[in-house]
């Protein structure tokens, strides 16, 4: 009998791996259409997604998935599995149970309206007119509602956007994520009233020094390299390329990310840099026994977020990091030979209210986020309508931010995941941004001086923290269960705006 | 009930589109490993090629193809398709019969032996050492031999090897084949007799000049853009990467090239542009009203490569067309500047008998393939055995070209068709240039002044006319018909003779 349902269960993860198979297939070719794809093949990439995402549908949805699953579950030795496989049978099972639940003619609407919605917001940004994309967004909205309502069920959850949030960050509620966000938001507030914010570049010339492509390239390569991404060598599982937005792709030993240069900015494709390679360290680093498992894979979104932006901000923004390296970027940039380290740490830690998400600061970054989650929820809770967005966006970003929006492509249009129909994604950027505080806590708990380690140029002993302790248990378990693990605690900002306050204050920013 | 024809060819048309789609997903992906992955990604790449091409093995051996062949076929109305409907039906048949004859278990075990021979290939070439291979190759010649035995069948062929050459050259015989290889020796015999074989670099120092590979790439875009091949402009079809060996990859709005740049060998790289951007031309004019449709692709690997040849080397070696071309190539490379015309196509037409395929000239090129073919033949005839292949091989060197092979590694190791499973594919290229000669001919009798219009780097003309005569008609008909009907004669060595008469008498090489 015990061998019957290990039997099964190994069925089941013969199918479950083609899927994930498939999927890194696809992402290959979703890396190919961003990066190298000529213009003229779109018409034809459309059909091959469109395709591969039809087979991936067919083959989650095979009945014999179903059967496999009631075979193991209802086996009188099922409970004699251990904790990776059982969490393998619920993954499955999860996937299985949402993916037949949704009416194919659902998912292929969504999927039309979704490159539809995208299509009109790229024409209406550009002609600055939220109008013109209003009725295809509603249509997008409804079809996600409809989606949200029908895996409400499925997922348990008690309201639509839960179901979405549970898409991105599983089995969180938005009464954990209200909580913390409003206790975010006040100590956000209060470190922000002390902060005198920066004069932009007239006070950071430092920033506005113009550096070659060709040097920023090899920046990229000394910066994949110190974190210990590789990248350039005859065995890397990486590489770094160029495009409009940086993005990391790819899994197990073929991960990817891009950035962008710009001449007239070049720490923007530094902290891009960091950061894609956060997520890459990460996705490298998933426990190699379980891959093409489910729990082969990443955690949440949140998780990820937290890896990328330790690496962008804690590693990244840290005066650690620059003594060691500002001293190479020196060597490859001239320009910068008279910098001192305290003027450029000063001068990349600038905090400022500002309109943009992308472009703002450790601290501001926050209360972006914080905008976007709250008009999520009562957007899924009916509070408000899709005619409202750009009004409830002003008055929130001039109340939370003290910012004035002058017209929509600065203010609600400037983002695509709504466009794009990314609902329920946004809370994940600063619930990494929570995680990273407190496993920064814990980190240093554990290993008391790595910023002495970092200041020398050592991550070798931070990455393996990580990898032993975030990275390497992939996804066995759902977020918050995971930073328990490891922190001690839930979902909790204080460590991390500890960590806020003391950087701001110690930098007298 | 001519309604229900059309209605079931149109269903059997949508599941062969799947198919096609997915296979032009799976030369995404190809093409991505030749040219951009990670090294460490070998393994799972390994695993998304072999899913792809399984899900692609179940679709196109789905019963209901069967089902809707036999219903369409037998419908009383079939008669009443037009030619390219037929085509369609006969093309999806043939497919879809050698598919189903072909056991699973073979499909798998040839797939698993390829990549077992020719990887044991690479180590035994890098050791010279054709005895460790041997094994290895005997396999995959055995299971290359069933398979051909079973399609010998279904594809009514007299041997196993005309099984295999139909998969490349659709209905050509090794009668025809023999009779078109036997007068083409004879002839280049006889020229090759009478020409002054060239002293290498000693004598064409203009081919050795150093010549960077940034200008290299210059030179790239040059060409392309000169044969109207969009590798560049923001609605480009194509693109130009660098691999080892180059080739071409994609179809229809997607169809991109690679080369190799040698510092020191300016022309091997601008000869394999000339050579891939041919095969790209010829699939990017596909008839755009058949793409995704059987009919929809290019006729047969001969006719592909005779476009190639084509513009490598009659446009690319003619002195019509560096009359236009060499003072563009003299202004990005001022080491050409003191050239002379006639001594750059002097020293680009040299002839010499040598040991290498890749590296031999527009004349002896033809003699390396007859003996490949020769001995293909030979041994899927049973009249010589794995053992033999390289005493054979040298045999025929001595013979053919009066070149003594030293080992292995220059003789019957040096291409990696074999070992790659490629039986049948070798004749492809000489045929190629024999349809080249007689294509060249039936565009001297439309186009009289095409050579005058070429050393005004006008290839408009020559272009439209080899779409419209050959690319425009896809794959509508076996490649012996289509040679037939552009230049009334069947298979046809005389005009590539001719042609190299002609040139070689002319330039007193």
């Amino acid at each position: 009998m015990e061998n019957k349902v290990k039997h099964v269960y190994r069925e089941l993860l013969e199918r479950s791996r083609d899927n994930i198979v498939l999927g890194s297939a696809q992402s290959v070719i979703h890396w190919d259409m961003e990066t190298t794809m000529p213009p003229s093949a779109v018409e034809q990439r459309s059909l091959q997604l469109e395709l591969l995402s039809r087979i991936g549908h067919q083959m989650s949805t095979n009945p014999e998935i179903g059967k496999l699953l009631r075979q193991v579950q209802t086996n009188p030795k099922y409970s004699e599995l251990g904790k990776p496989e059982k969490r393998n049978v619920y993954l499955i099972n999860k996937n299985y149970l949402e993916q037949i639940s949704l009416p194919e003619k659902l998912v292929a609407e969504m999927a039309k309206q979704e490159t539809v919605t995208v299509n009109i917001w790229k024409r209406a940004k550009a002609k600055k007119d939220y109008g013109l994309l209003k009725f295809e967004l509603k249509k997008l909205f409804e079809l996600n509602m409809q989606a949200a309502e029908i895996l409400m069920d499925v997922k348990q959850v008690k309201t639509p956007y839960e179901a979405l949030i549970d898409q991105f960050e599983p089995k969180m509620t938005t009464h954990r994520i209200t909580e913390a966000f409003d206790k975010l938001q006040d100590g956000l507030r209060l470190l922000l009233n002390k902060i005198q914010e920066a004069d932009k570049c007239s006070e950071n010339k430092v920033l506005c020094q113009p550096v070659t492509v060709e040097v920023q390239r090899q920046i990229s390569q000394l910066i994949t390299q110190t974190l210990g991404y590789d990248t350039a060598s005859p065995a890397a599982n990486g590489r770094i390329d160029e495009t409009e937005h940086p993005f990391t792709s790819g899994s197990y030993q073929d991960v990817r990310i891009t950035t962008h240069y710009y001449v007239d900015d070049y720490t923007n494709s530094i902290f891009s840099v960091l950061h894609e390679a956060g997520h890459a360290l990460y996705e490298l680093n998933v426990n190699p026994e379980w891959r093409y498992q489910p729990i082969g894979s990443t955690c949440s979104y949140g998780i990820h977020e937290s890896q990328s932006r330790f690496y962008e901000n804690i590693i990244g923004r840290s005066k650690e990091f620059w003594t060691y390296f500002l001293p190479k970027l020196q060597k490859i940039t001239p320009v910068l030979t008279e910098t001192k380290i305290e003027n450029f740490v000063h001068a990349i830690n600038r905090v400022e209210r500002s309109k943009i998400r992308i472009k703002a600061d450790e601290i501001t970054y926050n209360l972006h986020i914080i905008i976007r989650y709250e008009i999520e929820r009562d957007l899924f809770g009916e509070k408000i309508s899709i005619d409202e967005l750009p009004q409830v966006w002003n008055e929130k970003y001039a109340k939370y931010l003290g910012v004035k929006i002058n017209d929509d492509t600065e203010g609600v249009m400037q983002d695509t995941h709504w466009y794009s129909g990314l609902f329920g994604y946004f809370p994940s950027y600063a619930l990494g941004n929570i995680y990273s505080g407190q496993i920064t806590n814990a980190l240093t708990e554990a290993l008391p001086n790595w910023r002495n380690q970092l200041a020398q140029g050592k991550l070798k002993e931070i990455n393996n923290w990580l990898k032993e302790n975030i990275h390497h248990s992939s996804n066995l378990y759902d977020p918050e269960e995971l930073i328990k693990n490891v922190t001690g605690k839930i979902l909790d900002p204080q460590p991390f705006l500890q960590y806020l306050q003391n950087k701001f204050r110690e930098n007298e920013v």
